[in-house]
């Protein structure tokens, strides 16, 4: 599946530049789209405006660069590496190679992500080299819009997820109250931790790898990042938010829901239903064309017509509906676009998740999220996942 | 446990900057090192030259950082980010807030790691901060010597490590050969994938995260850094290498073992033997004060010394000794120190990979590693794995 990088070409025009100069391991999603490889320790790919792309890699991933990546593959020892370390220290000597390799390709300019290494840029200006930081990272927006292949990349990531889902609400549907409210199974207390790691074992069986998983209960769950420790209480709102990321592809998926075994308390009841009606606004916004803070707007209206805060509404509150609606995914768990108060217009074949929710440590937190295809006229949901609070 | 930060301390006076300031998820081991912080998106961290840490975090980090956080915590609204974005757009207003949080910390000149995002220094260096890129990563340097907490925390993950790898070798010990020496075990064909499935499986349940686990049969593990796929055969040797994360500490173990079930070749019997003999000489080597390029030349000297070619010799060479003898390992997997032609002086506490191998497509390839702190009259052997090529 080779993407549509006409935009970065326009961008490299415009710009007036030769090249887009990239410096990452492949855990960094444009490293991994521009390159077509992967490898844990940083490299080097150049995307010059005649549309080729070249590499340059370390001697232990040459072998396997030549064979996988997009474009060409070279080593520093091409460029006499050795003898320039030699001259001129390590770090110069390093950036000499680089700077020689992009002469060897014709360019003197380069534009770059935004999160490109200082050091590397510095020392590539100080050898003369035009190099220029791309705010706007065209590449996250270029990958931002999937071909059907990163679609289905995505769609079998979320097929893992809601395997792990279900594994999860299974050991909450399965566990018995003791007098205090701990939930038991199997005779040992049911914690976060617990459910996380039958989560993370189910993902890990379906090919996917995992970064956090968040299993979180009562006040805990009115910390969005929290990631959950302990036991798990009845009566208690639950927080399961997973998201993996497929070994093979490298695309994630995303999806939320919220669990409570027993009787959620009337608050509970009544935010799940509100963040239920706040997902479904939300939505119905989705299309080409919209704008995502209108998506975001739809969610906050519902809650603060439900006289709830939010951050729109209050930029300090602590409480309410305190992050944005939603965000992109791919080869990146956090990417373009947002679904929040900035302008970001949304364009057919986005995936984005869609993730209202309330939070108040009093109360504890509800959160359902739904991970979607922006389409032409509407959007597709890539879950199936019911959506039910009480187990 | 409180790292010992002096040798930073001296830094910043030497290079006269008010702070060492990183911009990063907590991924980076600087980051988590110096933030005393885990979160999965950018956040930045101020060290300052009175020793005080102070963290800029989302709003969505603020609750856990103000708690968990070595220093202080605050938020892009408390810097007024909507006010600076609305008059000078997203970019320039979120370089506004980090520039007006420096000058609230006293703080206008700073270095960085190299791996600084560009982005965000060239908006800074353009509202008069000064910027400089520390190429040498001094954090990388103190976060090399470990505290004795730090060793146990390698330490706890190698454990798991080993379990891991015992899972592994019991797998190819239980597997048959069919007719054509493809190995099988509960009657389906024992793969590269199934091994490290349950490699994987073994370490989620003991509390660790993984990157990619290798475990290559044949002319796969000729390429060092080929994860492997597929069937794995009888007479063939079979690198595996295990690289865990502690999830609880973030600290990561790492150890290589090779096998082979049935018969192997005389040419890989050599080569092991050979490869045992190169670890033993450069582990000899090791001791506070001793440099990683001695390490790195005693496991030269056993090759070469057997007529097969290194990349010492030959920095071209595809076969042979193709890879450094080690690196430091903490909460990066590849951290300073290296045990290769670099001159790297070793200090007490360090803890280092020592992992010669030989590769060549037509033979196969062998790697031998242990984990090992560096001790003032020696060193300890994390590794409590035997060594016994035939399973």
């Amino acid at each position: 599946m080779d993407p549509d990088l006409s935009r970065l070409d326009g961008y490299l025009a415009d710009a007036g530049v030769d090249g887009y100069l990239v410096n990452a391991s492949a855990e960094d999603a444009t490293q991994r789209y521009l390159s077509g490889f992967s490898a844990p320790d940083p490299y080097t790919t150049l995307y010059t405006a005649d549309g080729e792309a070249h590499l340059l890699v370390s001697g232990l991933e040459y072998g396997r660069a030549k064979k996988d990546a997009r474009g060409s593959a070279e080593r520093p020892t091409d460029y006499d590496r050795r003898a320039k370390v030699a001259e001129y220290g390590p770090t110069e000597g390093g950036h000499r190679v680089v700077a020689e390799w992009l002469a060897d390709k014709g360019v003197d300019s380069v534009a770059t992500p935004s999160r490109f290494p200082l050091g590397l840029a510095d020392g590539l200006r100080s050898l003369d080299v035009a190099v220029t930081a791309d705010h706007d990272d065209v590449v996250e927006r270029v990958r931002a819009v999937k071909t059907e292949a990163e679609v289905d990349n995505v769609r079998a990531a979320q097929e893992a997820n809601e395997k792990a889902m279900a594994t999860a609400e299974r050991m909450l549907r399965e566990a018995d109250p003791d007098v205090d409210g701990v939930l038991h199974l199997d005779d040992e207390v049911l914690t976060s931790e617990r459910i996380q790691q039958e989560i993370e074992v189910t993902l890990l069986r379906e090919g996917c790898a995992l970064d956090e998983t968040i299993v979180a209960c009562g006040s805990q769950a009115a910390d969005p990042h929290e990631r959950g420790h302990g036991p798990i209480y009845e009566n208690e709102a639950v927080i399961v938010d997973i998201f993996p990321r497929s070994k093979a592809t490298g695309y994630y998926a995303d999806m939320t829901r919220t669990f409570c075994v027993g009787e959620p308390s009337d608050t509970i009841t009544e935010w799940y239903d509100l963040t239920e009606e706040a997902l479904d606004a939300a939505l119905a916004e989705l299309e080409a064309g919209a704008d995502g803070s209108v998506v975001h707007g739809a969610a906050c209206d519902v809650y603060e017509d439900a006289g709830l805060p939010t951050l729109r509404a209050d930029e300090s509150t602590e409480t309410g509906f305190i992050h944005s609606t939603g965000h992109g995914v791919g080869l990146d768990i956090h990417e373009y676009p947002r679904l929040s108060t900035q302008e970001n217009e949304l364009e057919a074949g986005m995936v984005v998740t869609v993730e209202p929710g309330l939070y108040d440590p009093e109360v504890g937190g509800v959160r359902i999220e739904d991970i979607v295809v922006v389409r032409e006229d509407g959007y597709e949901n890539l879950t199936r996942y019911e959506r039910s609070l009480v187990v």
